[in-house]
């Protein structure tokens, strides 16, 4: 059962086979010097664990030249073992929940690299529904009882790990989240943070998978009805959803309120702009207006683009929508209509997921503490 | 037990006592020719039943000349009993438990009239959910097990009630409905209809009290994080949830997303647009354009304006949204919108509820039935 360790006994019990194991001998002295961080990406649907191998390049006995020889974009980091469970959020499952998937998903990352806590340097956990500082304070007391306490522990909203999974773990610039929801984060060096959108459709985040498809919908009855125009959507929508009248859309969308059913219809609304619909087109064009909306005003309010308003920033482009394989590509206008605003931006499309985004954002950490640590020695 | 006849027996029980009690003999006696009608308007909320005395003014023996000495808007019907009871839309509470609410309320207003039901004429039920004729037939086949088959049975969707309490009984025109949710329904004299709007917040019912108010929310969490201009509406609104920042609207939202929750802040965004409040006044003007568009393609659809695009028509008025009684009038800017595209509109504002506008939809049916009876017997 090399997948599920733990299965009737306690979570960490691997630990104590795992050093006694004659088996694994060869293995121990192997890794007996191997140090690894691990990241953590929970959102609503999944919860990954990545064990990243944190290489000690400490030649010159200066430790924070490590940054240099760090992971980049074309030196991604050794990735040991993933590991990936269920939701982890702990506004959805609950509090008990939450914690034994996060507790479970990382030991099953450790043994799949053949490694105990023992090798853990630090944790960077970054789950969605960390909104306060009390989350963070909640949690890391948390992993205290799980680690000792020489490991690093951080706490971060999973956007947090988005942004740093196209920065390679610096926490600066701006990231665009948009897909079934949408988000916009940003992050100054000297630590400031603001959001935009990310209220739920209630509250309007209207650029979102969810966004694009409702309006898809209400147009699809607003022709149906006599308000809107005629539109391509309609026979599309029918046919996928398998309906026969507008009408029966009211019936559909009252059966399961979820947002991600909805959403799901995006690719729909995109492939009708393509054809040349114009009111699919109309969609789209106010997605790209919230989308860069969402974007400008944290760019604005973090002066992220400098006092000339010409500096550049990262901006990190995540989700379904965003994604640059259509050829009505919502990303690149989102870029076009910021550019306008902000020629700075730098759009990035991250090559790493979040939890390795996460694992980079404990490593940055690691390297600026033993920074402050030499500074503190030559002082 | 007056209000509750039929406590731990069948709902019909009463009528055996009635009929040999010796207390209400003399009443027996009194009302013995009384005719009437059973109104009912069963909704999300709540169903009302009341039971109207249908006058035979019969005096020169041609039953047509009745419609001239019926009921009107100066001469209202006499209201024998009305009764109350919960929920009665198939779609929230069930068959069973809508049917038993239907019935029972019916039994009591029958009781309260001291009457039986050998006194029915007819009964029009109209109800919340009810879409399609396959609705109207099953609901039709349960009444006919209920009432004798001499008995006139009339099924309809609420929104026919709600027209028929503004033009006192005749199917004709146009009804605005704008609540929590809105919709508009049309009817013309040789049987058609049409509606617009009515499919939910979904998709897109921007003119109701949840648009309004989902759309100062919106506003106020836009202000909040930039995307937006600053709105008194921010601190009306955390004053009147008792928050302290726009950011706890998102976890305000999420805790209960009933519409009728949400809608009642309706009232606190026409007070910011009073007091001069510039994107509480465009949230306003915005649901007019929206709820005046509702109309327009129905009668637009019906050609409820005629040939010319200049005849009169009725627009019955329904709903806290189109009130009239404050200064930011909603409904008279919607029928300014209106009047520009058909200067035939007449708007009304009902003076009797929606379950007598159901009892005076069934009095025109007897009314027509009568004269086509005696056309027959004059052919």
């Amino acid at each position: 059962m090399k997948k599920r360790p733990y299965r009737n006994g306690e979570i960490w019990d691997f630990e104590a086979a795992m050093m006694s194991s004659s088996v694994n001998h060869h293995k121990q002295q192997q890794y007996q010097e191997q140090k690894v961080i691990l990241g953590l990406d929970g959102g609503t649907s999944s919860t990954v664990c990545v064990c990243i191998a944190f290489i000690d390049n400490d030649s010159n006995n200066r430790r924070f030249e490590m940054m240099n020889d760090g992971p980049s974009p074309d030196r991604p980091p050794s990735i040991l073992a993933r590991a990936v469970a269920g939701c982890s959020n702990h506004n959805s499952v609950g509090e008990i929940a939450a914690r034994e998937t996060l507790e479970r998903v990382m030991a099953e990352a450790l043994y799949k690299s053949g490694l105990t806590r023992a090798a853990v340097l630090a944790v960077c956990l970054a789950v969605s529904g960390v909104d306060h500082p009390t989350d963070q304070y909640r949690i890391t007391s948390w992993l205290k009882q799980i680690f000792s306490s020489n490991v690093k522990l951080f706490v971060q909203n999973d956007s947090v790990a988005a942004l740093a999974s196209g920065t390679m773990g610096k926490l600066h610039g701006c990231v665009l989240i948009a897909g079934t929801g949408t988000i916009a984060y940003g992050y100054t060096e000297d630590g400031r943070e603001a959001r935009a959108a990310g209220a739920g459709p209630v509250l309007g985040d209207w650029g979102s998978g969810y966004g694009i498809s409702a309006q898809a919908l209400t147009a699809v009855v607003r022709a149906h009805d006599g308000r809107g125009p005629q539109t391509a959507l309609t026979d599309c929508i029918l046919n996928v959803l398998d309906l026969s009248s507008p009408d029966e859309l009211i019936g559909w969308t009252y059966e399961d309120p979820s947002w991600a059913r909805i959403a799901r219809l995006f690719s729909y609304v995109v492939s009708c702009a393509e054809a040349g619909d114009e009111v699919a087109n109309n969609i789209l064009l106010d997605a790209v207006q919230e989308l860069a909306s969402s974007v400008k005003a944290v760019v604005k309010r973090l002066g992220l683009s400098g006092e000339n308003g010409r500096d550049n920033f990262p901006l990190v482009m995540v989700g379904g929508v965003l994604e640059g394989n259509k050829r009505w590509d919502i990303g690149k206008e989102v870029i076009n209509c910021i550019t306008k605003d902000f020629p700075g931006v730098f759009p990035i499309h991250p090559k790493v997921e979040p939890a390795v985004g996460a694992a980079l954002l404990a490593w940055n950490f690691l390297i600026r503490q033993s920074r402050k640590d030499d500074a503190l020695e030559i002082d």
